[in-house]
């Protein structure tokens, strides 16, 4: 931590700085210079927390030096992890496909859905039980009937499948169903909602919400790796930003910049983030070359009559050529999908 | 619902469109200009809810006529709700102040910051028990032991209490001992959260979302009002935007639309919205000065040892100038604090 | 400067960093963290301009500890200033109001209109000869007729006058009519345009760019204030976010903030910043009560045939009501208006 | 138009507003609806330009119905736009390269720049001789100079050369030395600039503002078009979000936005987007992959000495790494650079 003292600070005022932070076991650097005197903290800035250092008399900031992350960090784990759920390693340089509909409908539906994704090459198969709808009018989900389908279309095809949990009190049931727990990006910071999978051992898609910073996004995946659970997907799906000709601006650019700070997978939702179908392929592209590790696509049979973001959602016959367009890019980029 | 069609959408896309609309019972109306057609739906909007509209061939945009909520909507309810807890009423002329610490820490701190707020005027006392945290490492408050110093310095001062619930497991703890369940920000589009505290019947403070729209808030608002529990206080406490001279964006232009969308009483909380204590005061004072009915503030008798949020806590005697201030303005507009 | 070091950073990295600076003619201390080594730059940052020390080898980050203005800071001149404009005294403690159409149209209206908001109270008359319009088919403004009806329109009332300037060719031109030039938000960060209004040495009234931060905007001052004019009157006109209840958020956050940073008088514009008429006065109270030295508000004598921003135009008698409404205000907080 | 009456709205209120649109020579459509009376207008919108809707009692909300640009949308002219500058074919299935320092700085310099990007494969030259600088103590380029040391690079390499005008005055003298006139971000809506450009008849490059949304870039190209320019190059180059990991975010969901809105070609600038040079060469990946017509890339021999920009700009042996890179994605797509 380095404080950048006001310009007028008094010698006291310096003095009770120095005491509040030696009061944390922590000793400290003191710099002079002609403008401004600073501050510097040697060691573990995390024991500043409870110290409103901003606050202190004299002090115009604080500047932390270090990450406020550590388990999912690169520096804590040089090596990228790679987190296999039946057979499919997902941060390795196969890219892995997650398609299906946005919420599961009926078990026909479902089973045309799967099937059909399969066939073009999806490596698992999505689909909401429950649904976080902005209005309580809305198209809910079918809750637990929804997961015995998904159960039903991962036994028929092999597909392992990923579902959201809204609620800590369904943790239980949905890990009966599905391999890997998908938190919305509502939920980025529903922090009980983060212990709870981080407690399940389980794989997390953990969602980016709507105006996190990719700090606060890495804070919420510390959350559940700090209860034991390393098994995370990131997964961008968009940010909330002036431009209204997308639902979302898709930050592509956070890609790269997680790939530095991270060793954790990440992967990018275009069906989301533009909620429009004819955008989709385009970005998922774009997804590809930019480095993602998976995509997250929305395939719906019969999207004029989805009961939940139709809009956004590829028939299966443009999802199969968008498997193909993603064979020739990943393998320009040396991966494999 | 108006539907604008693309200036080459055929006759078939036409005929197929109105029969999805009409489908759902709802009439249309056709009108073919020079330039475009455009389709007018007659009747109940939210019947189209499950026609993704956007979807359809040959359809430019749709683009909804109505609001989207109801029960919490003016148009609904034209006048004003006030909404009374033990005598005081929320949303009347009188400007309410919610006043205490970011979190419960202890028994004595709390009651001596209840005891100084309410001497200056204060007319509920605040002060967290389950404390959402951006880090896993921060302190997450008391929880009920935290609940239950609340209930204590209520029975001693006769402030009723507001404090957070973030969990649905925990909501039944909660209201043994608050008056008011406060909903924080990242927590605003936790429906499941919010149908629970709509059975509560309990008033709610709803925190407005850091990249929440003012309809997205309402839509929240009509999640617990759907619920048949209409005592909802919304509160103002910054959105997220590129600046970061203060901690959130006060959106003060939020309060005169408020009241005009909706029923339901307003109020502000300056410090959430700026992170800092010395922009505490002008910025309670300009909210006064908007038209909100009632701030919620943080106060501290001791920032600097402060568990959490120091920095943005007014002292005591810091408040009771602040309250002094506050009544001036108040009187100036014709209303009373 | 504050240089922190990757993990990792071999000893000819930081040699070589180290060289770098004391090329610029500055000293460094070098700090050894156990996490991290820290490289402090002591003397003028400024110097460091063009060291582009992010893309060194073996550098994290730097984080500048000193402001990047100077003549506008409130460090450089403790003491507020006040630019005295025929008499008028902005940044005293009377508040300014500077009031009129959106644009210049016939001598008749605006000569109207003068008098109108001179017998409510105001004390500057605005109206555009020149207009920045989104679209190249709409009304443009009269140009140099329209400065010649304001000048009128001061002769007659006495009404010191404001008016915008786009193109640095019209400098001279406009200087003939115009008591304080205004620049427009769109072109904050016209540097040409801003270095020559500092060669005019006249008052010069500096909107906020709708995407500018605090320290942009204040840089943008600076770019005036380095050719020597220090007659600067900023203006906060609403930032754009994702809110779209409001053309734009007005930031009154920015008002206290800038009273700490800087000297310069600081004015609020409600009118461009919500866009509608019944949403002006509200924010021009919450204005008065943050503590803004004055306010320009558009008025218009017959908004439904204004030829531009009729929609967010008070009419006459509205803005006299308005003033009465400032003026209990004002009082509350011990100013004039 | 769509205009959407006030639940209220009373008959007089109805025909006053009709009367205000015939008079524009419009004529109009009623239906009244259960809910709501609805006004459709019929005919050219642009006639409503003065007449402020939504300030007319009894209206809710106007709705536009056509897009506001006329010769720069694809319903103006269907076929893409391909801009040929000396044989270069921008907009055709062959993706440009510009690549270049931020400024020139030296004519050696430049030359052995110009040199190694031609050798790697890039089309057009870029250099700064106009810099707009956010600080006025920042180095704010060569002027003259610099386009004569880009003519004598252009006469040495056959590289046509792409520089920036920020001041109406320098357009002549910068014409006699470039082949395309760039417009900074910060100038996106000076329209004076626009309108200045739109005279030369010589390519424009229209790099999109920090805060445009896509229309509002769209409208500024119309600017450009309507004075008989439509040579009109856009160029994505980030937006200003809450995010700070990347100094901007780029929205590269913008092109194919644009590829159906416009005619005109669009291009990338991943270099000031991300302000980073390790996150350049990703993000033209995938600017390539999403569709981009061509990209524009800083170089620069010695970015450690660079006198701007030094920390986005790549060194001209990664240059030529990342064109063989962008070789592969191109032909896996279709096409070739």
């Amino acid at each position: 931590m380095i404080i950048v003292l006001k310009k007028d600070a008094t010698q006291e005022e310096i003095d009770h700085i120095v005491e509040k932070i030696e009061a944390t076991g922590l000793s400290v650097l003191i710099s002079k210079g002609k403008e401004r005197t600073i501050i510097g903290v040697i060691g573990d800035e995390s024991l500043l927390e409870t110290v409103p250092l901003e606050a202190l008399p004299g002090v115009e900031k604080a500047m932390p030096v270090l990450k406020p992350y550590k388990f999912v960090s690169r520096e804590f784990k040089p090596e990228s992890t790679i987190i296999e759920v039946e057979g499919r390693k997902i941060g390795s340089e196969q890219i892995q496909v997650i398609a299906g509909p946005c919420s599961v409908e009926t078990q026909a539906l479902l089973m045309n859905c799967a099937e059909r994704v399969k066939e073009s090459g999806a490596n698992f198969l999505r689909g909401g039980a429950f649904k976080p709808r902005t209005s309580p009018y809305s198209f809910q989900g079918l809750g637990e009937e929804g997961l015995k389908y998904l159960g039903k279309a991962k036994e028929e095809t092999g597909l392992p499948v990923v579902s959201e949990l809204m609620d800590p009190r369904d943790t239980e049931l949905l890990c009966e169903y599905v391999d890997i727990i998908q938190i919305g990006a509502r939920n980025m910071q529903n922090f009980r909602l983060l212990t709870e999978v981080g407690k399940t051992g389980k794989p997390v898609l953990l969602k980016r919400g709507l105006a996190a910073t990719v700090k606060e996004w890495l804070m919420s995946a510390e959350y559940i790796a700090s209860q034991g659970n390393t098994s995370i997907i990131l997964c961008e799906r968009g940010i909330r930003t002036f431009e209204t000709a997308t639902r979302n601006t898709l930050d592509l650019s956070a890609i790269p910049v997680l790939k530095e700070e991270t060793h954790l997978p990440v992967i990018v939702d275009p069906s989301h983030a533009t909620g429009k179908w004819d955008l989709v392929a385009p970005l998922a592209k774009a997804a590809v070359a930019v480095g993602a590790d998976g995509l997250m696509i929305e395939v719906h049979s019969d999207p004029e009559n989805a009961l939940c973001d139709g809009a956004q959602s590829l028939k299966p016959d443009k999802f199969a050529d968008l498997m193909e367009e993603l064979r020739a890019i990943a393998t320009a980029i040396g991966r494999t999908i």
